[in-house]
């Protein structure tokens, strides 16, 4: 019996009828060549072989006076947990998408330990699809694709156990070059969170530095309340839009090497271009900035369990027309949260985005308002395999995560590196937004306005406006 | 813009996270022989072709000041629900009952009109399922049926509209022979619900004459705290167990006619022998009787939609091992519950029922307690079409109903008569209830335990013990 942290407690606790808080990935797979007729009937019986999991995955909730405890379950039931799909012909990737969109609406059984793993049969063009949930409360992103990735291989003939029956990093050796470094190296200077209340006097110290520059006008500092109204910031139903595709991480790399920014920045511009491209056709688009929270995995040990996360917040400049100014612009605003979060001591990041995001938190779950949103919507870079990788034995060709919506954030964009790839997972309430599905062309035509600009940068022998900017 | 009436209002309000308040049909039809490969998809190609439906399917739920209203939804979808889904091969009945488990576990989002259809297909022969769930708020079970016949005829040929795009009756003709007389005649001295306050004082009378005789030991004589406590009248998980199976209505009737037995008594019987075979099974057979309500429709105009229900309470006579025993005793008790119906005015029946529930409904939503217990399980039989009837082109060849579990009642019995069978629908909670598949092999070994009954009926020129009982 464990006690559960306030943080995944709050992941309890702030579930709602129209705002489950699973994360997910769809994963497609391609079974080898020669597999046979019956290769995914015999995957589904392998899997639910490993009926007896590892902790967190036999444990569930249970409440005793206002408290969360994970328990052992004593009646553990694989049927509940590893469940058997197939599409209807023909089977495209409309109707993946469309069924994926129908499952992360539903709730995960509080009776039941919180996960479930399908396996989909029928994808056209001979993949194999695998949608696997885990509630908020038992792993974040990071450590979501960790327990993923502990039963992924270099080798195509090497079948590890599943997520649920593989013993943790540091109980065995592993591979660890299988996990990229994470996105930006923010969780290098941060480590395990705890005490956050012996940081108190150092987040007010910060969130007073934060004031003062907002006061003295300087143009990158972002708090809790800069973010405008949208669209995007509307109370939510309980349906769901998901969308995915992959990005070529070469394309992405190569323009951000001409134009010195990081994977990060490139995914942020594309973002931007896509956000100001939607909005622009539902005549929403607002004159002022959309900011946008991305989370940082704040674990530096290789612990794939539990919350270690923090935000930073950034400057989209969707009311800008030109992508160079654009690009300029989230840039500097990125590297600025990065250098006050680089002042602070790692305890104290976390309680200091607590702080910081506590008004835009409790607009979430009310009525949005003008001047009390910490930001429009969360847009997030989860590190995947750096090399290809094969699970039970079936390439590994997407990995995409289905992340979690909230009142007043219909909308949230999280991608996932794979050796060759950026797999971009968009989730969208599906009332909220209308006509959703254009965003993934528009991350399209924002990869190629960067490309453009690099293309100018190398014409010229430098990045131009953006260098001499950020100069 | 249409207020909803207390009794639907309650059905959203009780509504919990464990607890979806839907009601459904799992619906078995086998296309003409001469089918097409494609013949599914262009099934649900033109089912959503009727895109813009007629109310209550239009409509979704608006609540103002703490009040519920059905508004037409203006951005209506059919994508939103007609849904197409396939079993993976080889898809026995145990992988389609296992889908409608988890379909039926999850809620209809309140962001749109209450109902979906699902189109299921890739059952092993041939057949094609379709699972329609409807809110409770919407229909009761008798108003969804009625709204489900509409669309099917008694000619292969004729293809009618869908539900929601069929006029309800009254405004088209139809031939009404396809609805079987509601079972046991109890709807024909009842009449539309309203005013139930006007009748208070006739409540309060009956109310006292039960508790009177009560008292004065009247064998016969059920109000709402009779009921033991037993395992099925524990909180409830999210997740369901649902089962089905088709019996011969002609081996009923014919066990029924040579008892002195309606259908309805019959099924009462085959559900007390089941009830009481799985007790035992889980040493966990009370002492004392299970108590059932018996839903039963107050409608006698032919309107669908909308709930007008009561109850009637039945002894199962569960402690008893001798089936003629039982049956005598459910006999009984059925036809005093009757009796005291009769003397009542229309209106009066819903309050009554609803005063004498109150405590047993408060009850279902906390801590089971012994003493407040109104009735251990719901059981009811729905009357369906009388003669064999098509939909789609198809044969229809089971009608399931699926319908409602709530904290202290996790398990319901629902039973739909069809030309030639009375097809049973068993609901229980997955974690509540282990190994509840055996009840479908009980309720076989009940039938042929009446049948029993009848050819030593026949043997003797009169029914046994039974008839010398009830004479």
């Amino acid at each position: 019996m464990k006690r559960l942290t306030a943080l995944d407690l709050g992941f309890i606790h702030l579930e709602r009828r129209n705002q489950p808080l699973h994360v997910a990935y769809l994963t497609l797979v391609r079974p080898p060549a020669d597999a046979p007729a019956d290769f995914v009937q015999t995957l589904v019986a392998r899997l639910r072989s490993y009926a007896t999991p590892l902790p967190p995955f036999n444990q569930r909730l249970e409440s005793r006076l206002g408290k969360g405890f994970w328990v052992e379950d004593p009646e553990f039931d694989i049927e509940q947990h590893v469940i058997h799909l197939a599409l209807p012909k023909p089977g495209t990737m409309a109707q993946l998408l469309a069924m994926v969109s129908r499952m992360h609406a539903s709730h995960l059984d509080r009776a039941y330990p919180l996960w479930r793993t399908y396996i989909i049969e029928g994808v056209e063009g001979g993949q194999v699809a695998i949608y696997s949930k885990v509630h908020h409360a038992v792993a974040d992103g990071v450590a979501g694709t960790r327990l993923f990735l502990r039963s992924m291989s270099a080798d195509a003939s090497e079948i590890l156990p599943p997520p649920w029956a593989s013993p943790p990093l540091g109980r065995r050796p592993r591979p660890s070059n299988l996990l990229a470094a994470p996105v930006d190296g923010v969780v290098k200077f941060a480590s395990r969170f705890g005490g956050a209340f012996d940081n108190v006097p150092a987040i007010w110290r910060e969130l007073r530095q934060t004031a003062k520059e907002r006061r003295e006008g300087h143009p990158d500092a972002l708090n809790g309340t800069c973010a405008p109204a949208t669209i995007l910031n509307r109370p939510i139903s309980a349906s769901r839009r998901y969308l995915a595709r992959s990005y070529p991480l070469a394309r992405i790399k190569a323009a951000g090497r001409t134009l010195g920014c990081t994977v990060n920045d490139i995914m942020l511009a594309m973002c931007s271009h896509a956000l100001r491209q939607y909005l622009l056709d539902q005549r929403a688009l607002p004159a002022e900035p959309l900011i946008v929270g991305v989370p940082m995995s704040t674990r530096r040990d290789k612990s794939d369990v539990g919350n270690q996360i923090s935000f930073l917040l950034a400057n989209l400049g969707t009311h800008l027309a030109d992508p160079a100014e654009r690009l300029r612009v989230i840039k500097a605003s990125v590297e600025h949260s990065k250098a006050r979060f680089a002042t602070m001591k790692p305890g104290a990041i976390l309680g200091y985005a607590a702080a910081q995001m506590a008004p835009g938190l409790a607009n979430m779950l009310f009525a949005p308002k003008r001047g009390h949103l910490a930001f429009n919507l969360v847009i997030s870079n989860v590190p995947g395999p750096r090399s290809p990788v094969y699970w039970q034995g079936c390439a590994v060709e997407g990995m995409f995560p289905v992340s979690v919506l909230a009142d007043g954030m219909a909308l949230n964009i999280t991608a996932s590196s794979r050796a060759d790839a950026l797999d971009f997972g968009v989730l969208a309430c599906r009332r909220t937004l209308p006509k959703v599905e254009s965003l993934m062309d528009y991350l399209g035509d924002g990869l190629e306005a960067v490309e453009r600009l690099a293309r100018v940068a190398i014409a010229v022998g430098k990045p131009v406006a953006f260098a001499s900017a950020v100069d």
